[in-house]
């Protein structure tokens, strides 16, 4: 995730950084080597012209914004949905380590079960990404748990059934009845979390839809500089660089987004949410927290 | 589901499977014939040349761009429904499980209860899918059972209903109060996953868009050769066929993921959920778990 | 509700029943006879030529699609928003007839329940569509029972609180705690399909939008000859009605959804889904189900 | 609010109740007269001809129509969300209603409740209005009480205290459980609404919205004279008006819309709303009930 | 946030305050400049013809408007949204304050807990606005309780866990069972206020999103003045004053009220809220209420 602070408004028009600029140059550079090619032939391609008029070009931009509005949004809501799983699982560790502190009576138990929250983020964290969960899991559940807990297929999952039943030991000295209710929806509001992550990193935007913006967004591209060069000139390659650049960026930002859990500058923060979600719970048992993650690289935080 | 890792960008534009082509060829070849014939013709049908200015497209495609919009939206909302309901019946069975194991004390029921909540699952599939589920329910709960669940108009229900009498009889010995609420509120969740799912699959989006939207397309498509040959000329069949190509194809993309319990390419992975269901259940009674789902065919998850 | 297998993309295009096209004839045939008369006077009226340019339908198509698109989107989120409500009952019908056959001890109330719980379902159909409940209720719940119910301005809720009265004494035997709980959450939900059925009944699309949407798509498909007859000559009248029939065609469809509740094709099969939870609710009493509604007549759910 | 039943086609082109063509005839007057005057110069203002091509709309009207929709969405937005606030306010005043009828013993209290809940509704109606609510105070609760409760900020918020206060002394007798839960429950939903309501009465769309598309749409039709007169000439007022009513028209819908507890047509029907609340209480309590609001005048209710 | 009372249609077309007209004349004063320049050289740039037709823009405002629309809803749904949680702050409080005064038996805890609740809505307000809690927090809670939360990182959800604690000690004297759920639940509603606030406030919409849209706004105002000179001549100057004055400003409007929690003048009036909740708390308490705020300057509400 870019987090830079808001720049002025011509400083803005030359950003780096930030911007999927990077990733797309070499489709860019063809593009303007193909238009530059459309304006010293006038339009021709192997000494035939190629006749396409503007009009054609609002006929095909139809589809193409039907296209460009579907994807997006629908990858939009995949990331919005994502961050809000990851919002509500902030939300409820905070509120189950709150209902623990203030209605268990055994202390012992109490920071074992933070840890373990804390774990669960951490572990859901690794699990989305794909990377190896080993290293956390040790610093906060001992090297052998997280061994143990290595061989799990859905180690989230499986931490949570350990919250429940320490939980539910931990209680029933006091008040079994609507304290453990209390306690037993929070655990279900981080079940609902790992569960709509997982639906969102394995379930696609249905596949067709990728395959057909991108050839639309590709012929479109490739066919702009016959389309142009009578009425554009000498501007071509300009006007279709920057089409086209604004055409392309936007499938590659929705493409980023529709992947919210990866590594990607337009992806989610996980490690700083994890962070925040440590930090959170550790305030709240009155121990000492570490520091907020600062970003990484340049005004990216990961 | 395809489940395709991401091409390049230049590959993207060249993939075959995945993309919906193979089912609108004969579609696409007629209008490629008629596109060529208007082009040898110079827009003559019979001897008369057709008068079908650009314009005219303009003002057609205000209309087919609302339809289209509003069917895909349309259709990619019952598609993300069905999955989000899948995605709450696998939250669902595993909070069930997991309260079931933190909190009833028979050890004995415990495994029928979780088979049947897997066997659930599966009478779900198969109901949606109109495909037997005596197989699946014989592996799991026995084939007497699977014999007198077979006739039932609305198995699922029946097993939720059964799985709730089971743990009311599993419960009441400890604390019957809230640890009935807790239980039976995972159960409604699953309720709502069934009803949810029979929503979608017997109330289609209304029949007469489907017509309009369809009748759109096609009357578009069919005069765009006689509005785009005396500008286009030679090129007239490639803009046709590629401008028909989208729109053909995002209609029939749209009807395949209006109809996510199917078995078309971009319909749902049911068999990989309920294998994860599976799965999840059985890691939590740490009992051994079967192999996740592979693809079928190329890239292709059912 | 229509309810029809897919056609081929070719038989697609010439169905009758269950497009709109049968109610708007008297329309189009008359916008047929205007641009037949544009064409022969090529854009003349009473002698004086109308000066429409095809870019005047441009900045007139912006308020007009601005205006389907608002149109369209509002009546179909009254349709699903109707449909899920009925869902919701059938899910809480469900839960509240399993909740009582595993939780509630005496078995005489049980039918008695269940009964009011399908006569609930038929009293909200009757009242929505205005129509006479007698029949039904007298068939569930006898003749007096429901002679007294049919002075009632508002019988389903009243039902509803005769279902809570007789679970409330059903249940305070063995556990009122939760149990009561667990049910009364399950009415809860009937009233609120209630009163979302009743808020989508009485609160139609606010009237200025109907009047204003009604108005510009009636003066577009008027002017439509006179600006096309230049350029279209003597294809006026086909894409004149063709264009008219999109538009108002999507208007009738607009106006038919967002009453869901009434007996037009594309309005909710009510009567199949009362049927379907009294089928599901005898079911999981273990008694005689009535069959499934077929469609009245070609191919259309009441 | 008009509720008037669906006309013909042909009659409702000609409807003047209920379309806001009454409250914007002083400027579309205006724009007729300006629009008359570029007909008889061609196009000139002061002698001079101003240069407007159509092309310049299509660009003006980009962003009109991204105003447009963006600002009746955000509008309908509210009414709808207002509208649901009050359905789900009288959802949870039946529920309370039948829940104290079949859980709470003493009946002398019952009846007071009711009045309670009663009042709570008109005491909101008078706030989201901003009118008196003594008379319908006194009405239910007695002149003395009303005196007291007008001296109130937050009059709703009070009386729900006030129900809930005396529920928590009429069921502490038999059950103090789960019954407190239930109807705790309900009225929560009650503060629900009030918040709801209040939150769209104090925070409207931002003012800076409304003023943008405010001036785009103005200039806009101040501009389109000069832009049509060359291709359309005496037809040139018959077009400006049309399309400056359909533009101006759906600004001042929107408007209304966005102020859905005022008294515009347009605006909900708070009185008919509120007047059902009353109804259905009483009615469960078996008490007389009055009778359904009628339309004011010409097919609106308040 | 600005509240000022609808203004007729003429002086509106020419208010000063509330629009964000202030903030962005230095680019359009450079626009006019540009567009004037080019009107004298009817077009040229360096003695060269810029050779841009209007149909470029139309194939350029495609990807514009898509940008637009997106960006747009995207910042409104934050605004939304971080009104909807602090909408839901002020129910919670109300609801939590109203459950204590019926609930709780001890008298002198409840006014402490009472302050405790208005101290949480100040400190996430300062919280989210960066600025200094110590003056509110003081005059609530006292000066050193106020030094001991300013070192905390997380303060409102510190104050919430106090919260609980003191009300779990206040209530179990009486009934520990659903009274401690009925007042958790409220707790929680408050740490998800907490929660999607703190989302809004740190996951901003994605960076690259930002830049696309702001390059694309500026490259068409820029590129503007060089397409319409053609036709639109001396009137050049005005047209792309405006047009560029409705993209900026959309652009700025859209920056503001996605940082819903800042300063901006059409950004969440935190001020009023904090106080309405202040207010709200105590008259339910039977205390003295402090007024209303008022606007700071010119319908300006902070």
């Amino acid at each position: 995730m870019i987090v830079r602070p808001m720049q002025s408004w011509f400083r803005m028009l030359f950003i780096w950084n930030g911007s999927v600029l990077q990733s797309i140059i070499p489709q860019l550079v063809l593009l303007g080597l193909l238009s530059t090619l459309a304006v010293f032939t006038h339009g021709r391609l192997f000494g035939e012209k190629i006749p396409l008029s503007p009009a054609s070009f609002t006929l095909f931009g139809l589809t193409l914004a039907v296209f460009l509005v579907f994807r997006n949004n629908a990858s939009y809501a995949r990331f919005t949905e994502a961050r809000a799983s990851w919002g509500s699982a902030l939300i409820a560790s905070r509120a189950l380590t709150s209902q623990m502190l203030s209605y268990a009576p055994a202390d012992a138990a109490r920071r074992d079960i933070a840890q373990e929250l804390i774990a669960f983020a951490y572990a859901l964290k690794h699990q989305l990404r794909g990377s190896d969960a080993t290293a956390d899991l040790s610093r906060l559940l001992g090297a052998r748990r997280a061994a143990a807990l290595s061989a799990k297929a859905y180690t989230p999952v499986y931490l949570l059934n350990d919250i429940r039943k320490k939980l539910a030991q931990a209680l029933p000295g006091t008040e079994p009845g609507t304290t453990r209710w209390l306690v037993d929806a929070q655990i279900n509001e981080l079940e609902k979390c790992v569960g709509a992550c997982e639906r969102i990193q394995t379930t696609p935007i249905p596949f067709a839809y990728s395959v057909l913006l991108h050839r639309s967004v590709y012929a479109y591209c490739l066919f702009l500089p016959f389309g142009l060069v009578d009425s554009s000139e000498y501007l071509t390659p300009v006007l279709c660089i920057f089409i086209s650049y604004t055409l392309i960026a936007l499938e590659a930002i929705a493409n980023q987004v529709a992947d919210p859990f990866g590594l990607a500058p337009n992806a989610l923060a996980l490690d700083a949410i994890t962070r925040t979600i440590e930090r959170s719970v550790l305030e709240l048992c009155d121990e000492a927290i570490p520091d907020e993650l600062a970003p990484a690289r340049a005004w990216q935080l990961t």
